[in-house]
């Protein structure tokens, strides 16, 4: 399945990550626990949606485990936990977001599916580093090992988003539910590639 | 460890779980999801107890997979699921629980015990029903094999508690933790042996 997102990191955000890479670690188990817990309100917010909470639950588990990971690797690497108010990429795209059904749905799978496929970019970007470019190697492999499953949360996303507008035909009944796609991820191409105070995980270019 | 319940399960319930089995299965789908988002609430709440973190990010994953095998056998017996507003049990704890630090994390780790417990002792109970006693097979099979797992939980709630106590003293300055623990699991053990006017998976006396 192709990417949905519409623009690319910026080296720039590449080079602070590597730079500030605890940072990016604590920042980045924060996001893994978010994105369990995010599954987790969707199974609670649609619990007639079988199919949706079969799945949403294994890749709750399979984030947290993830969270296991990266809390694992910096506990070996002395990096300590980061108490820190959500940045502005998840304020941005709620505000983007409808909040009456049938779209609320739609467009929190497909604000799902962006998330999650800018979190695989930004796995592959760091797991490309070769060896020297600043990042330990314990690091680097971990963004290796987790590119696979992450895409695999996109794609899951997009099919759940697809399944909901089948079903639910008052959804896309103005536009096409790819076409709102398009309108989420120009929004999110802006949040990643717009000068950004802050440093996070899905921040955007650093100024 | 020896469980910390300070009340049996009337028989009454037992034999309107039987009776009611589709209900049960959907209502304790609905405990596995709430016992998994409890312990990511917590995880968020302490996110600098790091301990904390890891193992109930571990029992999340659990949950969750539970849940998972419950809706399994719900599409194979097909049983619907229940959206149902939390029952009496659930905010009889929460009216007990104190809101301030550092009794806040102390209570909300008992009474994470004592629900664990709980569902360990009905699991139990429905496990124990010999066939023919109405429950059937698969039903039954399922309870047996979530007794162990369910154990393990109450078990790392109390030890979470316990190491809560001693790294904040002021938590057991006026009462050791074990004799709030007492109080506290009073207050459930008048729950599930008090008439109750529906039936949940952690429901009181039928009535």
């Amino acid at each position: 399945m192709l990417s949905p997102l519409r623009a690319a990191t910026p080296a720039a955000w590449v080079a602070e990550a590597v730079r500030r890479w605890p940072e990016l670690l604590a920042d980045h188990a924060n996001c893994e626990k978010k994105a369990a817990s995010t599954a987790l309100a969707l199974m609670f917010a649609y619990p007639e949606d079988r199919a949706l909470a079969t799945r949403l639950s294994k890749l709750a588990r399979e984030e947290l485990r993830h969270f296991e990971q990266v809390d694992k690797l910096m506990q070996e690497r002395g990096v300590d936990y980061l108490r820190r108010k959500p940045g502005r990429y998840a304020a941005g795209l709620r505000a983007a977001m409808r909040t009456h059904e049938p779209f609320r749905k739609l467009d929190l799978l497909l604000c799902g599916a962006l998330i999650e496929a800018r979190s695989c970019e930004r796995f592959r970007l760091l797991g490309e580093l070769s060896a020297g470019q600043g990042l330990p190697t314990p690091v680097a492999d971990l963004y290796v090992g987790l590119q696979a499953s992450e895409a695999r949360h996109f794609e899951l996303y997009l099919k759940l988003a697809e399944s909901h507008a089948r079903r639910e035909p008052a959804a896309v009944r103005e536009q096409p539910w790819q076409q709102r796609l398009e309108e989420l991820a120009a929004v999110e191409a802006d949040l990643v590639t717009s000068p950004d105070p802050e440093f996070h995980f899905h921040s955007g270019l650093p100024s």
